[in-house]
Parts: C-alpha cells; structure tokens; sequence
C-alpha cells in the first residue's frame, strides 16, 4: 500500500487493511476445518446493560461470522455475582470447542475486573490483558497482547514504517493501550516517549515525534502546530458528540502535515477487531 | 534525609539507606519469628562458575545473614540440565520454609531462561522477574517486582523527590531495569522516556530530564553538559576497568549540576539488595 500516489495516499486506510487480514483469517479458518477438523469459537460476556459494551461485543461477533469463527455469547445481568462470572470462565477454560475467551470491559463496580481476568486460561486470552501475556508482552516476548496496539503494529508493518532508532510519542497511558503501545515499541528499539493527562509540556514531546500515537479520548487534542512535517500519526482515540464520532486529531488540518495518518473511524477501531480475529485463529492452530 | 546542607548533601547514600531498610526488615523478621514462629527463607540458585554470579549471591546471603533470613544456596555444575533445575525448583516451590526463591542469571546458554523463571511459584519470586508479576507491574498492581528498580525508586521516595508529571528520562531498556523502571513511573504519573543505544539524539532526552535514571554499563556515558541544573540522577550502571568500578554517570564533573545523585559504587547496588529482603520478608508476612 505504501509509495502510492494522489490525495488518499496519507491516510492508513484501516478499513482495507482489516478486510484484508479478515480475509487472511477466513482462509487459514477453513483450513483448519479442512484439514484438522477444528473450528476455531470465541466466546464473550458482558455483564449488565452497556450498551457500548454490548455494540463492541456486537462488532467481534460480526468479525466471528465474516472469518469462519463461531461465535458464542453469554448476557449476563446486572447483579451476577462475581463467582458466577468466575465459575462460567472456569467452564470455558475446559472446553475445547473454545479457543477465546472475552470479558468486555467495564464489568460492574462489585466485580473486581483484576480477578476476574485472572480466571481466564491465558493460552485463550484473546484480549491479551492477563497479566501473564502482558508480562511477556513486557521481556519482549510478545504471544498474545492486547488488539488495539498489536492492530496499529500491525498498520504501521503494512505500510513500512521504519521503527527501530525512531522518535515515537505515545499519548495516553492506559491499560489497554498506551502502556501496552509503548512497550511493543520499546521492543522494537524505539525510543519512546509516554505522555499523559499530568504531563506538564505535551507539545514538547509530539514536536519531536516521527511517530506518534495518540489514545486519550479528548476531541481533537492534537493541532498541527504540534507536530512536524512527515509525523507519522495513529489516532486511537474516539469520542462522541450529538452522535458524531471525533478522533484525538484534528485530522483535517493535520493531515498537511503528516506522511501517513489513521482517520476516525475507519482507523485502529477495525485493526482492533481484525487483530482479534487473529488471536482466535492463533490459540486454534496452537491445539494441532 | 533531603535539606540537609554541606558538602554530600547531594549525594544519594545508598548504603545508609540499605542499612536502615535492612534494619527495618531484620526488626519484621524478628517479630514474625516471635509471634508466628516463622524465620523468612531464600533459596538461591546458580548453574555454572561465573564468578560474577557467585559475588552476588554471597552478598545476598550476607544480607541475609544480617537481618535474620535463612539463606540456602544451590550451586549446580555448568552441565546441570533444564530438567534438573525444574525439579529442583518445583521442590523448592513445595517447601514451606522457602519464601523467596532467585534464580541468579545468566544461565549457561543450553538452559531456556524464561521456561526455568516460569517454573518458579510467582508468590515466591523474590527477584520479580516472572512474567506474571511483570504483568501486574505493568496494569499498576506492584507486587513483587524487579528488585534494582524498585530499590531505586524507594530511594527516591526517601529523599521526598516528587514524581508525578515529572519529565523522567530512563536510558537503558532492558528486562530487569529499564522496562521494568519506566512503567513504574508512569504508573506514578510521570512523563517519560526512554533511550538506549539505538536512540539517535540521546542528549535531547537528558538534557530535559527532571530525573534521570542510568542504565547501560557503559563508562560515563553521561556527562555534565547532557543535563540541566537542578536533575536528579540515579546511575545503575557498572563497568570494571582494572580492577576500578565505574558507573555511567560522569559523577565527579555532572555532581555540579545535579540536586541529587547516586554515586557507584554505594548507590543503587545496596539498594538492591536490600529490597531483596524486603521480598522475602513480604512474602514470609503473607503466610501468616
């Protein structure tokens, strides 16, 4: 995809690219049907009445369908208990027929998110956030980590992006995506740099980047006066405003700028959940 | 400690502060001996004769010896196999008098270090360094976490320095310091960064850098002219050159400009190892 010319040919087209490995995904699916008699299942909870959650959830079983996946879904209600949460997980770790498991985040204040992803088998993981895969994540040994910064790894792979020895900006240092982020790049011999809600001078880090990945969930956090020419930029924020979906990057007046650059939507949320995609098929093919 | 005025008041005493830790730990050690009638226990092992190796475990053990841990040493010949070390420390993880079991690395290279550290029981790995305490390091659930990171950043807390939205810059990326130090930071809020050998403009990290931590094992690397007045500085290097220690940080000339500084030796070596006690001592607190 890269060196291609015309208007478009800054934007990380994260639509394609997702097509593209969901279409990678469906052939090695049928193959394994074909030739080991296994099809590869993922199974999700979401506990209470999210409706955000349940639209996600909605989003990976659509996936599930397009690759060959059979997707399972459990809806729990609001006052399930936490061992009841961990007594289905416990039932899921022993089946074979089920090779992901997902908890959609938030789960509900009277469960404690921590144990409860603990309980999941980190061989099917799918989500990459038990701490075992996450501590492997962090020596460098990268199996199953979470989507969201696998998927943009992924991306920048696709379209060449140099990483080693260069200047990356990370912003935002979650969880789920920023510490993750960095660490991936760390592994790759970037230098990397995190910022975050209590750092003091942001434009002094982003002016520097070649890199920069932006996770922060603030509407158009990030001006072009804050980047410099040929940035590189991932936008994994999301925000909503009377229905209309902004990213962290004021994307129509940075894009002069930058060289490569992800739009919102149609950026890292479909890498996301190709990436998932991927992480079923892979604790599949690992029971051959 | 911090106000003091003169001369060292500049200096971080690593050994004064290991001291009072250990005190501190032997006075636990003692209670727990008194009220539960449990003594802490590490066991530690070493495959090979690497010299260096065995300097380090015989300190350890003095530590030990000091503040009231039953230390017990495992030296296996350079042909011990992975399989032997396993079933020694499966034996080891059974037993109710070893609270901290340390794997003293590198392991001679027929022997797959990450498969041995995996075998070791988490709630017993006294160095931090299995991936599932990586991991919870790395979501901000610090537990038993590497033990020259985290003796660094006792110090710190001890001299009142003040970390959240701080500009930390970390030089050195590896598993046992630098990966593990840099998400300790920003688990405390800090802006950080961090370099290494493949970074292009090392000097346009430090020179920003509100606290500097060094580790690379290359002689004064860091010089006076890399850093701003007023910097913290933690150097947790070490290279040998006849027989002379040397840390990374040009210490007699970058003293000037800093507010804070650990010399080598006698900074952050003892540190270490006195957080290695407060590990054994927690997890032997945790039988209770």
């Amino acid at each position: 995809m890269p060196g291609e010319q015309g208007s478009d040919s800054k934007i990380i087209d994260g639509r394609a690219l997702a097509k593209k490995i969901e279409s990678e995904v469906h052939s090695k699916v049928q193959m394994l049907k074909d030739q080991h008699n296994i099809t590869p299942g993922l199974s999700t909870i979401v506990v209470g009445d999210d409706p955000a959650s349940k639209m996600y959830v909605k989003l990976k079983h659509k996936a599930c369908d397009r690759v060959g996946i059979i997707a399972e879904d459990h809806f729990l209600s609001e006052d399930t208990t936490q061992e009841e949460v961990i007594e289905l997980i416990q039932n899921l770790n022993k089946r074979d027929d089920v090779h992901g498991i997902l908890v959609q985040l938030p789960l509900p204040e009277h469960i404690n998110e921590q144990k409860v992803m603990m309980e999941i088998d980190p061989s099917k993981d799918a989500d990459g956030f038990h701490p075992l895969n996450m501590g492997k994540l962090l020596i460098g040994n990268e199996e199953l980590v979470p989507c969201t910064p696998r998927g943009i790894m992924t991306a920048l792979e696709e379209y060449n992006v140099d990483i080693q020895g260069k200047d990356v900006v990370v912003v935002g240092h979650s969880n789920v995506v920023g510490k993750p982020m960095a660490t991936m790049f760390l592994n790759r011999n970037a230098t990397v740099s995190v910022s975050h809600v209590y750092t003091q001078n942001l434009n002094r880090y982003t002016i520097n980047a070649d890199i920069l990945i932006v996770a922060t969930g603030v509407k158009h956090l990030i001006k072009p006066d804050m980047v410099k020419e040929g940035v590189v930029i991932v936008d994994a924020g999301i925000s909503k405003e009377e229905d209309k979906v902004y990213g962290d990057v004021d994307f129509d007046n940075v894009i002069k700028k930058a060289s490569l650059i992800t739009p919102v939507p149609g950026g890292v949320g479909p890498m996301t959940i190709a990436t998932l995609m991927q992480h079923v098929l892979k604790v599949a093919q690992n029971k051959v």
